[in-house]
């Protein structure tokens, strides 16, 4: 039996992102320089960051107010407490607070540590927070780049979250288009005819774990494309792959 | 610039596999029919389910008394009391216990559903429990296979794992051997000169995850081999991924 490999290519080239850039053009002539030839159900996984910073996802930390809580936790933990009050601004709720981490759901619904703002790969004095809406985003890359190559495609949005019981961040898909970010092997069978129960594997999610592989924190590389993993293809939004407070045993 | 891809091959052909069997010499076989010859620096990624099996970790549930504890939770949510007192019996610490899920802390360390115990792909009136030691068991098959290649090689034991606030199951390493799980970049500096904080990657997870894509759980190819990834080979233990218990913030 013929098994199908996966390609996961790095994209390098892309230039620094400005607010207001045409992402899908850049990609496209980072993509022009690469040695292979994007083909239909390529899956483009993109940094969470240059997404954000071509809609001016940017923040001034002087132009910021830190409140009495944000300037008490910054001094007890040696935090800046303008970058604090970010935080806490951009959380709707705090899950921990604790050790000088904090972990809170954003407006979007991730639970991650800081609610996503981040100041490395940022101007000194500033700070990125996460895209407006991650699936908009992907969504909106998806129908430029399937309109260049004319070839149905994937997108991914992608950051790095951190884990409860878990030493180290994995890449998580914050925002997808293209492509359905769940498997349900529920109802299946398996290798032994039993009826498989409970399992929903978050494709996407890996997806942007393999992507990270080749992405590089260090080496300005925000850019990946996936050849060859069988995915279902069409629809699906990343906000499906946020478990609904209902079914949430951590709150 | 020229940057490598990472090719992730899955491995069909190896046989149900039985208590006592050598996996090594298993997984070689399957190998020599793969389209792709095993290289240096190939991580072998295996789905946790057949090592257990080699190791004979299968319970007959007909043996179990299952404890009231267990009986009353079974019968209040609908499960196997046997199965139930398994779970309870592999588990060193309950982390949650609600809405019919059972999160506990397994006797490795592992905080996972169920304890890790699973009757999919088990025959029927059976459970597998995870692997003794996944490292010592990613130990004893890396020795192996590296003595057959001679060549430095990878090898991770994985399995699917939940996560809290996010659906979907995503498979990260329980063993490694032959690699370093965590990729540092504390340190480092960014594309802009400033240096990077609080950034270390679980490449052994996202190895994992990436291997998922084309293992399958319902087309029972528990093997894939990983080609390309720049990860720190010689030592590492997947046991370095639990988050000691002084810096676990959901306790």
């Amino acid at each position: 039996m013929a098994l199908a490999a996966i390609q996961v290519f790095p994209l390098s080239g892309l230039p620094e992102i400005k607010p207001g850039d045409d992402l899908a053009r850049l990609i496209v002539e980072a993509a022009q320089n690469a040695d292979f030839v994007v083909a239909a159900q390529d899956v483009f996984v993109v940094a969470q960051k240059v997404v954000s910073k071509a809609e001016g996802r940017i923040v001034k930390l002087d132009t910021i107010s830190p409140s009495e809580r944000a300037v008490q936790w910054a001094r007890e933990w040696g935090k800046d407490p303008r970058l604090v009050e970010l935080v806490l601004k951009e959380s709707k709720r705090i899950v921990r607070m604790a050790q000088g981490v904090i972990i809170s759901e954003t407006k979007h619904g991730f639970v991650c540590a800081n609610a996503g703002v981040d100041v490395s790969n940022a101007e000194v004095g500033t700070a990125i927070l996460l895209p407006a809406d991650p699936d908009r985003a992907a969504r909106a890359l998806l129908d430029r780049l399937e309109k260049i190559y004319s070839a149905p495609l994937g997108v991914i949005i992608a950051d790095t979250f951190g884990r409860p019981w878990r030493e180290g961040l994995v890449n998580v898909a914050l925002g997808v288009a293209g492509l359905a970010p769940l498997r349900d092997y529920r109802g299946k069978t398996d290798a032994g005819g039993k009826t498989l129960q409970a399992t929903v594997i978050a494709v996407a999610d890996e997806l942007a774990s393999a992507a990270e592989l080749v992405m590089g924190k260090a080496d300005g590389i925000p850019l990946a494309v996936i050849r060859g993993a069988q995915l279902a293809f069409g629809s699906g939004v990343g906000r499906d792959l946020i478990r609904p407070a209902e079914k949430d045993l951590f709150r």
